[in-house]
């Protein structure tokens, strides 16, 4: 294969340059600009091939999703995205492989104006390591440890979709023809609640991005708000598609409560805040939904028909680590 | 194998903080502070099992090198290493394993005062992904693009030690028995030459640390800053160790060239500031050697015996990518 001096330089050479970029990839780090009075978020997210994706998920779909779950992490911290860096194992070099992904990687780069500052290149089992960067003014990121017993929890989005993709993949039910395009999509092409997040910053006590399920993710910012959480079934946002393909009570409880995947954003809102940003997000037509609220008892409660659902019973599991 | 956030919380969750993080492990990201007036520096190195180091590397010496590797990039660039993030796959969760690679990760971190920020652990062939970052003074950061005509080349330490390790694990020499562990501490083990690349800020052109072996990286220097290098071939030094156990011309001037893994610093100091840094070096007892010059005409070129080396016929080549 060829060096990996040649990968990097070939494939993830980039054109664009934002202005905060000193020094960019070709040295033995890279040089950046924080901007003042604001502080660095950083955080790593790993895809393995055949454990965070299928194996035959397209090289442009990879890509996307690798970067997309990383620009999510920025979205939970309330931070603007800015730099990344990539470590990517390759079980061969294969030209027209990485073509399409970086080409894909780039694209999205683009989109949300962050740029690739250092890259490593190695021969394994396919294998995408982000390093995402971005900044916030000091002091206002957003975490999960915030939270208050009254505040209300929303969430963005719908929830389910990614994880009925998954089911469907694996040939545990079949879709209708005409949802399977939007529902792959929900799974591959996670989309990264970047604004969402920016405006969160004046109004959340506490934010998370769904990667492991509504009830696991909620559950981090409860323990570590040292709260628990109850939340109404009814109330959490599906798809018209995931309605139109699932009617067995049975598979839609768990895909909801605990299929992953979707990286929509978890957060609490203080009641006095609330009126404010509900006005707020409808001017700006970004869709929310209001699904319970921060409780003394620790713990997540989800309600449904009156009762508390037995989580222990639910058990989905899938592409979670 | 237990779940990633057990993993990370069991093993990676440090007690010491750096007083500019803000926020550790535990959340979306975490959140750090650049001092006012400096630049971020920031890279990406992995290592895989079987490719950057042999298969029977201890635990120890695996997370050792990790970092090390990663905090020589610092030292190439002038910058004060701060905080890491670590992406690891694993083939299983073996415990005893883990311990000890963990320890061993966070006494050197402790050593260099750099503390890990995120972390990832997947399910794979053990891998093992470092992005570190560090800071620099704005402008001082050295870089590969600045060296001129006329400046003269040094490089740290002694080289060759490490290649002439691996030759050894291979089984293509046997080297005396006094000698053993302290090559393969070179190897298994590099110094990240942190406290030069702090000093050289204030007098080199230009600098990088040796992993794919002199001429290789020194190659970068010329390429970058559009000139070209001469070399002495027996100005370059090597350890008192090297020369005990190697007689034979044939493979000295191949490891002492090409060979990797030393991680000393190759760089260019304008003439002009020579004797002002001779000086301090002394003064502060660090080991540099003067190598040979920066010239006009493209290449490197390497004398001995008022010959030039034919490079086209060393091709030594082993674990570098």
């Amino acid at each position: 294969m060829p060096s990996e001096f040649d990968i990097i330089r070939h494939y993830f050479t980039c054109k664009e340059s934002r202005a905060d970029v000193i020094l960019g990839i070709g040295d033995d780090a890279a040089i950046l600009k924080v901007p003042e009075q604001h502080e660095l978020v950083q955080s790593v997210d790993t895809l393995v091939a055949g454990v965070h994706f299928p194996l035959e998920t397209s090289p442009q779909d990879i890509a996307y999703k690798a970067l997309a779950v990383n620009l999510s992490d920025m979205a939970a911290m309330g931070a603007e995205p800015a730099w990344f860096t990539l470590a990517i194992s390759l079980p061969d070099a294969d030209d027209a492989w990485l073509k399409a992904f970086s080409e894909s990687l780039s694209k999205l780069a683009k989109e949300y104006n962050v740029q690739l500052v250092g890259g490593d290149t190695t021969n394994g089992p396919l294998t995408i390591s982000i390093t995402i960067n971005g900044f916030v003014a000091t002091g206002k990121a957003l975490t999960r440890h915030k939270a208050k017993v009254g505040d209300k929890v929303y969430v963005s989005g719908t929830l389910g979709d990614a994880a009925l993709a998954l089911v469907q993949w694996d040939g545990q039910c079949l879709l209708q023809k005409e949802s399977i395009a939007y529902l792959k999509e929900r799974l591959n092409r996670p989309t990264a609640r970047i604004e969402l997040g920016l405006l969160l910053r004046d109004y959340a006590s506490s934010c998370i991005d769904i990667s492991d399920g509504l009830l696991a993710d909620l559950g981090h910012i409860t323990e570590r708000s040292s709260v628990g959480a109850r939340i109404n079934f009814a109330d959490i946002p599906r798809s018209e598609e995931f309605n139109l393909n699932l009617t067995d009570e049975a598979l839609i409880t768990p895909l909801i409560l605990s299929g992953g995947d979707d990286y929509e954003l978890c957060f609490t809102i203080p009641l006095n805040k609330q009126n404010e940003f509900e006005a707020i997000i409808k001017d700006k037509n970004i869709s929310v939904s209001c699904i319970g609220e921060i409780e003394e008892t620790s713990g997540v409660r989800c309600i449904q028909d009156d009762k508390v659902i037995d989580i222990e019973e639910i058990g989905y599991q899938h592409f979670n680590d």
